[in-house]
């Protein structure tokens, strides 16, 4: 089974993309530890009654975004009996099946911090790193040395608040989202939510039925997808089909906008974005548009200055607010790596295909998980940690480092032209694209055309049925045995 | 202005159906008292923090079901800056500025309670009634005669809970929706509703954010209607439109049927109903439908048996559950009323056309507001007060005793065959139809054909647009100055 058998490999965190990065790393017969600073599996699933700094951390009533069937490793399906959209307690134990499963607890080191990862030494062809790691329960700490690193450290443990003036006058209380964890302490304040990403949605939400009144300030707007679309099947089982993506961009953004726009004209409930569609400004809420037409929450353009007990916003209004939860999103910071090993400018991480850092010798170091996309992340991660292994074990070859390194530069400018200085579009892909693109450099892309003349219904499944993650089981490294081919996308 | 100027009415209850129904009295010159029996109007708008026996009482998160622009009176509108669907206390606010606007509260007598309504004497031409009334506050009885009395009292006082099996023997906690307030003392419980109306369905999916997990068994099934229907207009905007009351019923059952099920399959959900189609069976609620998909919600069928701890249903399934809220319903009773006055039999109140006993004499007493629909009720409630004040003044003439008793029997059976025995459809009244059979007596019919001649635009208005409660203050008794013919259905 081994084909890299012997080579060593520090996988740093033990949340989704280090679960799955130790276990792509295994089957192809890597040797890799894992390191976790917390004491169970995880991270940001790992739920914690209060948050603490540094750590990921997630609110009370959060339930997936995504239904189980397009969000599960594509060779482990979630359990028949749980419900399509699992609160996040249900994931976690999923996780732990998973890390059961592939025998991958063995294989963590709990409660070890890292604290520097660098080149063995300066040169340019030197292809090992020096892991320090601290033992967080003894306090010591040793250096190690790795053939291979991935870095699965996450991007939701450094919130980010926007410098508004007026901040520090402001006399109420206010907090990241990263500090929310439930509705206590709101009940009958009036509360201000800034941002309209997935968290702010359901935080404005769940607080608009116990505050006295909630405001939501956005600069941009955004869409709302409800988790069940039409006939109450699930919006990525829907939305997420081959199909689709063989459409014309602008045919595919029309068809889009009318399906966001046929259950509520989002104009007339102040949400809309102010810049023409994208097809990225969108969230996953089922509430919020609700929320509004019962005049729990109202929706406010840009903040312009907290006062002392209120809040001015753009368009001239001034409210009084005792409350503000700042859903703001995080820095994207990887502190134990060398800004000569990855540079990340004005929050912007250059890593080729979101994975590799383009300035750094031969490629022996990746970083799984940065990334942000409006379809399910488990796969996604799992595809990059598939891709790490494959070029670790020789199977990809990059292009010069140069060309790599304008391709981050174009893709920051692009971003930047679409959404400004918005943060959490930094690291956003788009779904289909990504996972087609990897799933080539990985050699586990369906044959689409082979299917059609030799097992059609197949080939309809895979073209027209929706991309569930055992699609990039069927062919290429690590593919599943041939009785997948019919059960999956069940 | 006084077409009956000097007539008495003792109008009973200060709830929407009484103000509406002082206020009618009022606009056609009779002399109106109101007796209430709490000490301020609103009825079961009149929210406490606890429920009593014998009081109408609400739930702290109640958000009216029906749109704030066809819920309002035909002559008073809700103010501008109120979201489309007002929370209740935004509701209580409107009605006193209604009871102010038309200098109602002078009418209206506080803590007074009736104990008895009946004829001053027995004979067959007697018309007048004699009201025994205590004061609530000296304990004082006195009895007082009046030409005329209009029961208002509601039908949401007098909780029904089902005899079921071993529910004596239950060792958990069990409590009508009544007695419902919000979700404390319900949070980590296992709980199980019991009905699907519109309490049930709000009830279980607050309490599925608070409950470990909420049950809910249904005899019957129903389809869930969002508040906002396509592009986010308020659902009954979009189906109560004359165009579609002449709709052939299967056509219009077709139509209203694929809509339902549109969003959600709801056999899929399991909330589907157990028998065709009807159009009566549907609940308003936004969030049924995401509680379940996100596991926090299960449907179950009838209960068969109470145990100590747990609960068994038709389909052989147990669970283990801590609290039961019963949803399911209301007695009807007009404890002050003779059974000569009022037959109810089996639950089933005779009333001709849901206001007039038909069994005694010259009809001088009528009930305004034992009444349901799938539509917004207080136009209704309004309605109805407007008839039974023609009828007073004695411009409606109704036909033989015999003829409104057996259209009340035939009115019974054809409930039954439908619906069975279910308690809330004893009283269900089909919107539109209802609405334009009552404005035939009154004479308050649109003349839509009238209008296509002179007025196009209000024709058009008229017959496409959503029938909002001032169609029925264009023409006849207490019409609008012509200025409303432009302005209403803004």
């Amino acid at each position: 089974m081994s084909e890299m058998s012997g080579k060593s490999v520090c996988v740093i965190g033990a949340g989704v993309a280090g679960l799955v990065s130790t276990k792509e790393c295994l089957a192809s017969g890597f040797e890799p530890t894992c390191y976790e600073k917390d004491n169970d599996i995880g991270g940001i699933w790992n739920y914690k009654e209060s948050s603490s700094q540094g750590d990921p951390s997630l609110y009370a009533s959060c339930v997936l975004n995504t239904s189980k069937t397009m969000t599960c490793f594509s060779d482990f399906s979630f359990p028949e009996e749980y419900p399509n959209f699992p609160h996040h307690s249900y994931f976690k134990k999923y996780l732990n099946m998973y890390a059961e499963h592939f025998e991958l607890r063995n294989r963590i080191k709990f409660k070890h911090k890292i604290l520097n990862v660098s080149k063995t030494n300066d040169s340019e062809t030197t292809s090992e790193w020096r892991v320090t790691v601290q033992n967080m329960a003894s306090g010591s700490t040793s250096s190690l040395i790795y053939d291979f690193v991935i870095v699965c450290n996450g991007h939701f443990y450094d919130p980010f608040i926007p410098d508004i003036k007026g901040l520090d006058s402001f006399e109420g209380e206010y907090i990241h989202s990263h500090g929310y964890k439930n509705f206590k302490g709101f009940e009958g304040k009036r509360v201000l939510v800034v941002g309209l990403g997935n968290s702010a949605g359901d935080i404005a939400s769940e607080l608009s039925r116990h505050a006295e009144h909630v405001f939501m300030s956005t600069r941009h707007g955004t869409y709302t997808v409800p988790r069940a679309l039409d006939n109450g099947l699930p919006f990525d089982m829907v939305g997420i089909r081959r199909l689709y993506s063989y459409l014309p961009e602008a045919i595919k953004r029309m068809v889009f906008y009318r399906q966001l726009n046929s259950r509520i004209n989002h104009s007339n409930y102040g949400i809309a974005p102010n810049h023409p569609f994208t097809m990225r400004d969108m969230i996953v809420n089922d509430e919020l548009p609700t929320r509004i037409l019962v005049g729990s929450l109202n929706m406010k353009p840009d903040i312009t200055q907290f006062k002392a007990k209120s809040v001015l916003f753009e368009d001239g209004s001034e409210e009084r607010i005792d409350k503000v939860v700042f859903a703001t999103g995080y820095e994207y910071s990887i502190p134990f790596l060398e800004t000569s090993t990855l540079t990340i400018e004005q929050r912007f991480p250059y890593l080729y295909k979101q994975i590799v850092p383009p300035g750094v010798g031969p490629h022996t170091l990746a970083v799984v998980g940065l990334v942000g996309t409006n379809a399910p992340v488990v796969p996604l991660l799992e595809m990059q940690a598939r891709y790490a292994v494959r070029l670790f074990g020789g199977h990809i070859t990059l292009p010069p480092q140069e060309q790599m390194k304008s391709s981050c530069e174009r893709r920051k400018q692009t971003l930047e032209k679409m959404f400004g200085r918005e943060i959490r579009f930094n690291i956003f892909v788009n779904y289909m694209d990504y996972m087609d693109d990897l799933a080539a450099d990985v050699g586990c892309s369906p044959k689409t055309c082979w299917y059609l003349a030799t097992n059609p219904r197949l080939w309809w499944k895979v073209l027209a049925g929706p991309v569930v993650p055992a699609q990039y089981r069927l062919e290429g490294p690590g593919k599943m045995p041939q009785s997948l081919r019919n059960n999956h996308g069940r």
